[in-house]
């Protein structure tokens, strides 16, 4: 790749495709409800398909509704370098979250055809469906469909609250094509994103290097004590479900700031029984959300905590019970894509650091498949899966820069395609 | 009066009353769902006027539904000595809770008729609408309305969650009475009431003489830090509602121990938003119930309880408001009264203690217009408002014994009704 050559993207191109998006499902306070498989979701694919052969793209559906836009390229055979991401949305998300990872890929190819840019490797522009999960449980069901993680009858038998299946709503939107239109072979996988964190902003860097996914695990705990009349019973015969709780929420939050920096727990969660203004509450459940790059120290972590848990129950005179709902390994990035990031960040002259992403997103199954890597751009004070949610247009522009340098250096790269496992075999 | 007729009462008798009760709007675990003016309430209602008239009483009916029962006195003119409480429940509430006072009334008079004793004063049998406040807001609207703490047309005009107002339902269930039938005098009242706390069983007592209701004071309080995603946001770059509060629940229960041993403050209600499992929560809404026999006492906690409050939500980054909701000064009951049931528990070698109850009863308002006491039976393990309250019915008995000396005691006194007010003048 000739340096010579540093490409720039179109901002107001990309800015009108995103301010299109941004009012299919639009909300009052500039937000977007655009659920997977939903009319919006329907309209904002047709819209998308029409882009991608504009854009000259070949496209093609899978029976997971992912979404194809193929750019050829020169070598015969060569397997693509992927881009992409999700166009759904949360029940009241933001206009980037996913959004901006897809039309950035559009974006990258409109610019290599404004050059008439041959590549050799093909380049594939992909939107995944359902990665929120926020109609459909669990959340990446269109990435992990085609990564194998999960089976195929289980994605087409998911159903939403009203009891609507997954494949009877992608026919329903005219987009449930065919298991022969799954990837056949990829050669990379990358994926821009906001960082949905507070991280960027604050220090000032308009680009990240994402190395990987943290782990995670989510515990629910259940606090059981005995509900009795808020007045008449002495504050020292209460076994109180929610002062116990209380404690225990306290000392995870101060036990993880002085485990290790990078850890995180989060009570997103509680219900308490029976939740009545003068009835001692007699059970507290309550989930906790721990994460970590590093896989030991999740474990070590979790292992402190359920620790915790059980001493201040017996010390509150009430029954505890945690209960490991979802757990999953933290995820190790291509390092050759993220060295094209940095060296991409570097030739525009863009500060750039490195993360770790603390949210799953479809790279943490693609990883599973074909070496991957992310880059993030910063997301005002860190807001994420709200209409609040924002990234500036200057930071956008810069990570979108150093998507198309990448995508640039992977695609000219003619050496053959490395057997790859995520396990490092 | 003679203390060598001392009298007791007939156990079975007061139990095949409550037994016919517990069958009337009867749960599976055996509590009882008998909201007022439902059509339970309603067949609860016919079969007690069908037994004050058994009994020989005159009924009548108010416009408030309170249903009375009198027994002539000797004495012309002479004001009744009133005992009751309440018939109807929570919607999972217990077999006893209002019902034991009002049929233990009706035991007493049994009694007397039984021994052919006629009194000086009359005796009134009474059952006061909505004690419990289940259905209507707020509760004790029977009692409250012939105390004149609310007004006719505020009472009449209640609503339920379905819209049905108080006045249609008394008329629909047929208990709309006249504002004539209200009480025009009364000389005393008494309730004998479970303790909905666990200290009499716990202290093996009885029997208390309650000499008074706590004050009490409910504080709304709101917290409202910063949602964002809980995997890419730092520890230390959070201003997590929930973590906040955790520690404002914990530092007020630390507090109120440690200031005064019959205070108590409870948060029996929270709520967070967005209660999203992996977002970190941006509010929490939660409710302090707070008292204290003393009114200086509650509000000196309540000072503590605010500068507390505040002082953390400074310190974690957060906003707070806090909203008092409902403040109660304290009620203390008539030391004449106290002094018979004292009485009457050495006379039958019961042991005794003295009480203040921490929840409300219809004798809170009573107190307002006529000197009142209360006597409390034990309630096993402190439970109340669900099904598992139980009394055991050798406690009963005693109780009920100590409530009939105290009742001939004070209808057989002949001196002059004194004009009472609830503040002393």
């Amino acid at each position: 790749m000739d340096m010579n050559e540093l490409l720039t993207i179109n901002l107001p191109r990309l800015q009108a495709m995103i301010d299109v998006s941004s009012k299919i499902g639009a909300l009052a306070d500039g937000g977007l409800c655009r659920l997977a498989l939903s009319n919006e979701d329907k309209a904002m694919r047709d819209i998308f398909v029409n882009w991608l052969q504009d854009a000259g793209l070949t496209v093609r559906v899978d029976d997971f509704g992912n979404i194809y836009g193929r750019r050829k390229g020169k070598k015969p055979g060569a397997a693509p370098v992927m881009i992409g991401s999700h166009l759904d949305t949360q029940p009241a998300g933001g206009k980037f979250d996913g959004i901006l990872g897809v039309l950035a890929g559009l974006e990258v190819v409109h610019v290599l055809n404004d050059h008439h840019i041959e590549t050799e490797h093909p380049i594939e522009i992909v939107s995944f469906t359902n990665e929120e999960g926020a109609r459909f449980q669990p959340p990446m069901l269109g990435s992990g469909g085609i990564a194998g993680v999960f089976e195929k009858d289980f994605i087409l038998g998911r159903k939403d609250k009203e009891g609507r299946r997954f494949d009877e709503e992608l026919k329903r939107v005219g987009y449930f094509g065919s298991a022969e239109d799954r990837p056949k072979d990829i050669h990379r996988y990358l994926e821009l994103h906001i960082e949905q964190g507070p991280v960027l902003e604050k220090e000032n860097f308009p680009v990240a290097a994402v190395e990987g996914i943290s782990g995670m695990t989510w515990i629910e705990v259940t606090v059981t004590g005995e509900s009795n009349h808020a007045g008449p019973t002495p504050m020292v015969m209460r076994r109180d479900a929610l002062v116990v709780t209380a404690k225990m929420i306290s000392v995870i939050n101060q036990l993880v700031r002085v485990l290790d920096e990078d850890l995180t727990a989060t009570t997103g969660q509680i219900k308490i029984s029976p939740n009545v203004i003068n009835c001692i509450p007699s059970t507290a459940v309550f989930s906790v959300d721990v994460r970590h790059p590093q896989d030991s120290v999740r474990g070590k972590a979790i292992s402190m905590i359920q620790e915790k848990i059980a001493t201040i129950a017996a010390s509150g005179g009430v029954t505890v019970s945690t209960n490991v709902i979802w757990d999953i390994a933290a995820t190790q990035f291509s390092q050759e894509i993220i060295s094209y990031v940095y060296a991409g960040s570097t030739a525009h002259g863009y500060p750039v650091r490195s993360m770790i992403s603390g949210a799953g997103h479809d790279a943490k199954y693609m990883n599973d498949i074909v070496p991957s890597a992310m880059i993030f751009v910063p997301s005002v004070k860190g807001r994420s899966h709200c209409q609040e949610e924002f990234t500036r247009w200057e930071d956008i522009e810069k990570g979108v820069n150093v998507l198309l340098y990448t995508v640039q250096a992977l695609a000219q790269k003619t050496e053959e395609r490395v057997d790859y496992h995520a396990d490092g075999s």
